[in-house]
């Protein structure tokens, strides 16, 4: 098999990959895989705690999806959105079972980016207002509208639009609010985003548009209070309140949407974003959960987006197989145990023995290391200390998720304790070997 | 069955449709398809002349694909984009292989607008401007840059995204250039793009972004000379050509790309966006093919912009098996072929019947009717007109693609000539029916 990792690599050179410069190339190449595991061409064994990007929820290969994708593509892989589907419905059905009260479609799009835009679309054209909200801790996906929301780097290059304003959101450890506590940290965030929507008009504010759980940018669990004050704040002003779940929904953060378990589910979106744990991307697949409201703006007005691939049955049938296996297999409520009960503890475990780690947060199977250089002031780690970590995990074949100047735990949920001892005892020798370094 | 289409109409009410106010739900569901057909839960078969949403160019449910589909999603369905892949490789080989020569590598997006998003993205960070030109008839997809590069009524409502400009592109039978040769409109059209750039600063201009050949605006193929003279403007401000081939490309238009059979291949794009027929749509994924000139931009400086599913394993395995399919079952040769010998003159002939069709255009199995309420003025019918075509071609179980005042006549690249002979007399029936109305 080793001729097909040479070719692999080979090939790769044709590709353009993305967020990078090309003269990188990549080392690794994935030919199989299996749950919390995936394997090279020459069947060495790799523990995937990055869930590639964070998105393979189910594991890897789930045999029920890759099933229902086979029997579905040898019916009918694709079809125009414009006509009824009964994958599709059935999709939509199994999505809003699991959604709050209110709820009343879905729209189908090819991924979390292009579901983004069209929140956005709707919300804009439901208040008739231009403008969004969002945080500098935050992406959002890389098209024209949803790279401009993104609040990091990313958008920098990428600024071509309008109506886009930036806040910063609740961050304790690094707060920009000078606060000591959880409660000061939420008061002063909330009053600086009304202030900030009071400055730019509160009447041209068409949507807020928060990750519930920031993801890429260090898994911000938010302070208790913090998303029913923005919920609060949205209503007060008339504004549409979007939560984008594309990371931190079905499972990642230990409930099947991340604001069911954050703020005792007081959160109550208008439009819900998602995408990746949906299907774990078996087929690219996203989409916006539609409140009963907002779908009545578009009963007998036109709603002016779409794209050829809405409401794909090839993936709409994975939809159904992994929503209904995650019920059966009960994934999601595994996800909350093993995070709670084993990874947490573990990682402030971790943490007690490496005054690298400044701080662990997270929950379910959705967590991050925040690296220092130096406990007292915070100092992140330089990027080449986060890169040295990387790969000496790749070498002992241990895949994890990197951003900045942290380390994301996240594997599957279906994870096991004991793929959690393996994977957290290479990261213990890791550390060490790096900090001693 | 009959029980399965009432549950495909009934759950279809939690999904918002594209494009549509949702009060108007679909009627048509269908489940299963092969080849130039598909069929409903009740085993009722339809022709299918619109390939959907003009993707589906291999037909329904190609075994070949259908195969690729299931081992790869059994084996390994997704992976992330940073990683090397064997069939994301050779997806891009297959690709590249039928490109124009100076092509250099394949970046892998979700279908047409995020591909066109990227392609602009290249575009403006290879020559360090920001203004992107693009035609008043055109379509690019529904995300922020995509959509405000778009020219038709779809762009207005979303109108975010500075340093969009749009032209006129030639269309004779419509001209905007009182040109009464295409010879003249072609001409006429070139000085009318260059006066534009001009005026708008040819040092700020990023790319000339054009569908090679406008599809839902028309089937708008451009007059010989044209598209070369396009690239002799690009070439002399500097400005990447970026061709739109998301529609009229993978054998649509009776070629490859529909830049070999326009104007000889003269019009040598930098960079090429694709989806829908180079996999028929069978798994969602898009790309751009880029000139080896502005890849090497990017070889040593980090490229701003990426998604989760960048190279699914899955869409790639189902492009190599459809441009395989494709190449030995010599399609493409035979979408051209039969658009020259059986399409084309069974429109003409079916033209001079019907003084509605007040023009035929297209090339290979791409084809529009524009149709006029008088053939002196060529005032275009009234959309009822066309609506009432439709449902009366829906009503004989015949799927047509219709936009404005057209029916674009858009089968499989693989339709047979007893298919077309069998569509056509539908249309000239509804026609006719339509006509004494
Ligand atoms: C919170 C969030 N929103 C949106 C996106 C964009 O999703 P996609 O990469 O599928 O476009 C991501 C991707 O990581 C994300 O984490
Ligand atoms: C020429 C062209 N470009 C881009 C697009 C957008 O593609 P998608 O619907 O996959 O986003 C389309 C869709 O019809 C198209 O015809």
């Amino acid at each position: 098999m080793t001729n097909d990792r040479e070719l692999a690599l080979e090939l790769d050179r044709l590709v353009f990959h993305s967020w990078s410069a090309q003269s990188k190339r990549p080392t690794f190449a994935p030919a199989g895989g299996s749950g919390s595991w995936l394997w090279d061409h020459d069947g060495e064994r790799y523990l995937d705690f990055s869930s590639q990007m964070v998105n393979v929820n189910i594991g890897h290969a789930h045999p029920r999806i890759v099933a229902a994708i086979a029997e579905q593509a040898a019916v009918l892989p694709t079809v125009a959105p414009s006509a009824a589907n009964l994958a599709r419905g059935r999709a939509a059905e199994a999505i809003l079972r699991h959604a709050p009260a209110g709820m009343a479609q879905v729209f189908f799009t090819n991924g979390g980016a292009d579901a983004i835009e069209n929140a956005i679309r709707m919300a804009r054209l439901h208040t008739g207002r231009d403008k969004v909200v969002s945080t500098y801790r935050s992406y959002h996906g890389n098209t024209g509208a949803a790279i401009t929301a993104t609040g990091d780097w990313r958008r920098i290059p990428n600024e071509y639009a309008r109506g886009h304003v930036h806040v910063f959101g609740p961050f304790l450890y690094r707060s920009e609010f000078d606060a000591s506590t959880a409660e000061e940290e939420c008061r002063r965030a909330l009053r600086h985003l009304e202030r900030v929507i009071e400055a730019e008009g509160a009447s041209s504010v068409a949507a807020i548009l928060l990750e519930t759980i920031p993801g890429t940018a260090g898994i911000l669990v938010p302070p208790p209070g913090y998303l029913a004050g923005v919920r609060e704040i949205a209503d007060r002003h008339g504004i549409v309140l979007i939560l984008d779940e594309v990371m931190a929904g079905f499972g990642r953060a230990g409930g099947w949407f991340a604001f069911d378990v954050v703020d005792d589910g007081a959160a109550r979106p208008d439009l819900v974003t998602f995408a990746k744990g949906v299907n774990s991307g078996y087929v690219p697949v996203g989409g916006v959960i539609i409140s009963e409201e907002i779908a009545a703006t578009f009963a007998d007005r036109v709603f002016p987006g779409g794209l050829t691939y809405s409401g794909h049955p090839l993936a709409a049938a994975s939809i159904v197989a992994s929503i209904s296996a995650m019920e059966d297999e009960r994934i999601v409520e595994h996800a909350a145990q093993i995070g709670a009960e084993v990874i947490g503890p573990a990682l402030h475990e971790l943490a007690d023995r490496h005054p690298m780690i400044g701080e662990v947060r997270g929950a379910g199977v959705f967590w991050a290391l925040d690296l220092v250089s130096d406990p007292e002031t915070r100092e992140p780690v330089a990027p080449s200390v986060v890169a040295a970590i990387k790969a000496a995990c790749l070498e002992r074949r241990l895949l994890v998720f990197t951003a900045d100047n942290r380390v994301h735990v996240v594997p599957p949920c279906v994870v096991t304790a004991d793929e959690v001892a393996t994977a957290l005892a290479i990261l213990d020798d890791v550390l060490a070997a790096v900090a001693a370094a």
